[in-house]
């Protein structure tokens, strides 16, 4: 799996992707993720990307050639599955994560300002995505968590032992709740089934509050 | 409104919220952000957060004593509204966002590993959120889609000009598709319309594609 990131904020991405699991798996090899800034590829001598939208409003728009040259650079070995995060796109589900991580190849542009010059979407974009209903100050936190939701379902990622947990819990926030040391805190004690040592209770006391809670 | 993020990942979190719109807000300080390091908070001689779940199972659970320990140092002036990123939580809607947007002080816990102990999410929780329905690596990307999407509703985050468009838009990603220079790109013009200097068939024209969009 190869993911690359088409950004104007690359340093940014970056230090996310730097970190934590999806650092290390970056540095093991088991998935590539790399950062393009939009702003290389621009012919403008200025290094401009953006410019007033057509038939007036606020703000500015992304060019379309910077994007574009963008995209180019990217397909040079192989043409990629390109995404474009939007709050029309279809919205993002577990589901749709386990579809986009069978793909070999993704491109994700990142808008910002006022959104990219819809020719460029219209030519390239062959899915656009929202991670919610809410209004973010651009693409790249939603690239973001794409990109670290499709990642952890490939292999190698996730440490072997938490693989098994993909289907129905946020890495390793299981569905019911959690204690761990010390068994008094706060005068509050760890539920006693959970000290029991009794194998199938303790399953039945996991399952029944997985249920309650879902 | 001030906002703190408690995390075991502190650099990473500010290196975001130093970006862009929001590190341009923090700077004017038309809004308050910082981060907190969990661990910084551990009792534990070797720095330890976490330890083996009770009850058995994969992976480690964040401890109470430090996550209640960095809470205690956040609460010193005042007592802020605790919120804790969870796919068990409330989802997140732009509805949700203006109603936190409205609190003076919030605290956001990110969990990692399998979960926080939970004694203390029972004991300083207010309310659990979530940003959708799809599986990430630890509750830092969450808290940052949470903090950008409630920031920019903050009085003087966003450019005056911008303010406006916050209802139905996704910082300037707006319904309609937006077009800049150059009038042709890629053998493709600009829709006509927008080009005609004629604003009520433009405004028509703006209002009849958000339509189609939505």
């Amino acid at each position: 799996m190869n993911i690359v990131i088409a950004t104007l904020f690359p340093d940014m991405c970056e230090t996310v992707l730097n970190e934590s699991i999806i650092g290390r798996a970056r540095r093991a090899n088991h998935i590539q993720i790399s950062c393009k800034n939009i702003r290389d590829y621009t012919e403008n001598k200025h290094r401009r990307v953006d410019d007033k939208p057509y038939g007036g409003g606020r703000g500015m728009v992304m060019q379309a050639q910077p994007v574009y040259s963008c995209y180019l650079s990217a397909c040079e070995e192989q043409k990629p599955y390109v995404i474009y995060m939007s709050p029309k796109g279809t919205k993002l589900t577990e589901e749709k994560v386990k579809e986009l991580s069978e793909k070999e190849y993704i491109f994700i542009i990142c808008g910002h300002y006022e959104g990219v010059d819809q020719r460029v979407i219209d030519k390239i974009v062959d899915e656009e995505i929202s991670i919610g209903d809410y209004v973010v100050t651009g693409g790249e936190l939603p690239a973001l968590i794409l990109t670290d939701a499709v990642a952890r379902l490939i292999d190698g990622v996730l440490p072997d032992e938490e693989a098994f947990i993909n289907e129905s819990h946020w890495d390793g926030y299981l569905e019911h709740p959690q204690y761990t040391h010390p068994e008094f805190w706060d005068d509050r004690r760890v539920p006693e089934v959970l000290l029991s040592g009794h194998h199938k209770n303790i399953e039945a006391w996991k399952k029944e509050n997985s249920i309650k809670i879902t």
